[in-house]
């Protein structure tokens, strides 16, 4: 009843490489706010940043053995996605793990759900993003699959996706939709650094912006305050 | 339908000084444990420390426009304080606004909501205290007041208050209310300093409080264990 | 109608060195995963680790009182467990307590409820684990149970037993089961040193734990991700 | 250190009368949507709706002393609006509480915490709005505020102002501004009858708003189903 | 940038009324334990059932515009399905919204977002199954997709899918599976039926399903607790 | 690994008749406000009463299993009350098992989870406590222990305790403080009768307990609303 899929495309290294240092919330509005997992999700350590492709993985809940089966499928530039199929802030993942998920290359750990042997994991930098700090251990009885579409913390996942990870937290990218992600990417990227320098010499977005018509169109008006305490002692005199 | 309060009445500059390194704690039992912001708003980097004047901004859900109409009712010294019409957890502020901000020679931000882009504000030692950590982007289509007094995470502000922030979380000081509370601060320190010596000594509260007899009164006993252990056993044998 | 438990019967300290260096997570294991704490009880700084003897102490809601009556009972080795007789968030602690503490040779303080003063106890090194960081103050009123059973974030604790507390969490270990747990981390940890020998050099936990049988008797199937494609394209053609 | 204040002024009863059987959400909207109390405070049966003058009460964590206190304060026609000063989820009000606000003629409780006995409650119809049901008892230790301005479930409120509340909420409406949003109200209410009607007749929003145009301008393309899966065939056989 | 796709194929009426009086906990089992919305997501009133075809609707936080977009696209039978583009629990939708649904046909509407009014709503009988129950108004600025695949409340949906929706929450069945999913549900009723009738005759689970066998085999033993109190004192003694 | 206990020792039937109709909260301040579970277990419908003698079960997360192991342990008059091994709120529990738990005598269930079936459970007017309500289907792998001491929802509940519950959530007493609880509820009961006729005839809890002179000892002092407002237009023209 439980299907493990090998063999999954994934995003081309010499792509996810391109994705080296670009923020979640960059790569999230470059891609019209798609793909954001929920802000539950956070790294148990910063600063942190890591881009791969997804192997996507179930578990019961209480029940961490499939993550050794998905370890197998997890090739060097991987991010594992763990995620329970009922809600669970279980200790699913520890120390042997991720020397384990190290050793064949895998960038990082994002679950929705909890881990433990956060000291270790920091001492390692191990990246893991999680939903709980739990030490509660887990037990191995029940099957469930590997390398299937996943919905972890609100996000569609697919095998092969492209995930990015960072003190913001975690975003997916569609395989499909990488190359036109990037574009978008690197033209918000120059754009930003062109912002950054005006507002680093005391310009306001008012301006960088050209937003003041707009907002006077709108309806905002600008009162003084000693205006504004007047016209209230006005009002009282007048009661 | 929505207005911009300009040229408010702030805490004046010398008055803010002398709150430099003052803690939250303090400040709050200074002034009878009023105005401190929920729990929930906590500094995104740790240990910071900020003093300055509110400038109060409305934010519609979901859109971060007014914050760059409120930057520029900023001074130096001044404290951004956001608040969104209803409750969002969107991050609203990033990189390209604190860089505005500490152009302008703002303190801070506190925000009821989220942000983004936290490695670098980190790295700028830009201090924030929010709600949420959210990569979620915002629009801007809906405008709100400025300077006026707001609600924000449950502590009524008004512009030019005091505002002190540190590891604990976010205290209010009225403005009109700053001397007196100043006042109070520096007596407790005071007494505090004195304390801790006490305390440092292997003194005990029992005693450095006079506590004992108002114990006693309340009807406080005191047992020793082992004789809770024979009445068990002799009601236990008497059964 | 509230009672101070006097001279308690503690944990050997030969055997509470014992677990110097153990982690919550192996503790918890070994006693068959019991006594850990709510999740929700974190360390206000991190890397933290301490192992001690409990001394237990009830507080009403907003009222600090106990916890200096409680900190006459301590002794060095110590660490103090408080829990509110219903719930509360309040800084029911800060430097000032935890420098009296400190004097006394407490490890650290466990509190279902809030502290304050975090960064001085931070700056301290005074380990402390709490459900919030909140800087409002408490009060003087009502008295409540010291060394008494008590249930703390979902566990029970008896004053005496061994609390260890790490990065992951807390968990408590019965004043009588002392002996048999730490027979039981001690095989524990050799057995995990082996295994993550295995483990660095690139064995499968699939292998290391001889799961593959199991797996493939509960029904686990492995599938080609090209055949999956093939599946759904001729399903589409036949439509 | 603590006020009683007596004698307040309350928004007129022929005033109160008009709001008989006005929304919450209604009122919100009339006064350019402000007001609402946050929406975790609900009410203990359904339907309820009552309109009434606000007596405000503090009260310290854990101890409902001050609720006695507020109690002769109350008017016939007032609601009692209770809030803690830290947060809590204590059953600071059961039936004989209700009793005696009954007896003096109050519509019912906003509560900023907990509830008890509320199988009572409903059975005597007495209306209440809280945070949380519990049977945690409370003492009476400690003193605070009555008709001094509180903040309650994060709105402002003042003695005497308008408390409109029913299965939506609660909502305040300040005292000097009733007359205005009263006469908003009545504008407001004419007009949903006729779009009511209209809605009911099979109209669409689209048409009753008068939204086309704008939507359009917006960018809102309309896509035949069809034709979005032709097109993605046609991507796939380009592959 | 928005799209509203029109023209969607949805599962046959023929093939909905088949699941009329089918439980969402049925539904969820028989297509193996797939498909639930997550457990906040509750009905404004109880008991309800309704079955019918999705209509998917995205909205921006606070900003309802899309609903009257989506209204247009509803037909006899369907099922409105809204989901906020980040996380919001405004009011979106009140009396005004349920009657224009239900002049169209549609059976009720499913929001991971707040709703008000629902006191009409309950008078009315329109089904509705919310996060949050809220009077907070929104704007209509910012626009959104209709009829694309959603994540609802953490589950996937496509426009034209099955969903059941009962006093336990929300289910979605993907259009393709209704068939295979109603067979097994069928078979399913069939054999509770049968079941229940031994339950009711005080027959046991354990035999009803054969589980003393591989209970005994896992490890569970028997133990008579006078004699769990006779080691307990043995063990006393001979301490 | 996991012991089922076989006739235990339970509260008299005798006993526990004498609880019929005794309120929740009445039970907590008669054994001086002990022994409450947690507010977030609600019962699934009002109003609802039930008084029985506990069954205690653990279970795993995710994993209902043990229900039907416990079942065949209950008598007439018993409660069963569950509480899973770390936090799930997965539906463990619905008709079937109520069918069969009715069948028994069982008088109703409390559960530290989620349940299922509530509509029908409704129907059947069977008494549930719980979580959640989530239709989320379990497995059967994991043994664990029946009628051993639990902590349910923060109560530590031993076999055979009795458990009263009602709409304002779940209290237990220790099977061998019954009879003075009982003694101490009676008290209470009839003094509540005594004051709440005196509530009715309009007295103040002021006088009804006696309490304006501690008031004044401790500060409290009465302010006439239009001797603030005269101060406060005094200190202004003085500025």
């Amino acid at each position: 009843m439980a299907i493990v899929v090998t063999n999954i495309t994934r995003v081309a290294p010499s792509l996810v490489r391109e994705f080296a240092g670009v923020g979640v919330a960059t790569v999230h509005e470059a891609q019209a706010r798609k793909g954001l997992l929920d802000a539950v999700i956070r790294p148990i350590y910063r600063p942190v940043h890591i881009v791969g492709t997804a192997v996507t993985c179930e578990v019961a809940p209480g029940d961490n053995w499939m993550i050794h089966v998905a370890a197998e499928q997890c090739q060097p530039g991987d991010i594992l996605v763990v995620t329970p199929t009922s809600p669970c802030t279980d200790g699913y993942f520890g120390d042997l793990l991720a020397t384990s998920l190290r050793a064949r290359g895998v960038q990082g750990l994002i679950i929705d759900a909890g881990v433990r042997d956060i000291a270790t994991l920091t001492q390692m930098q191990f990246p893991v993003w999680s939903r709980a700090i739990h030490a509660q251990g887990t037990v191995k009885e029940t099957i469930a699959n590997v390398n299937t579409a996943v919905i972890c913390a609100g996000a569609l996942i697919k095998p092969g996706d492209l995930i990015v990870a960072d003190d913001d937290g975690v975003v997916v990218v569609r395989r499909q939709q990488v190359v036109t992600v990037l574009e978008s990417v690197q033209a918000r990227e120059a754009n930003e650094e062109n912002k950054r320098k005006r507002f680093e010499n005391g310009e306001l977005g008012l301006d960088v912006y050209n937003m003041r018509q707009r907002l006077a169109s709108k309806g905002l008006t600008y009162v003084d305050a000693q205006d504004l305490v007047n016209d209230a002692k006005q009002a009282d005199s007048e009661q």
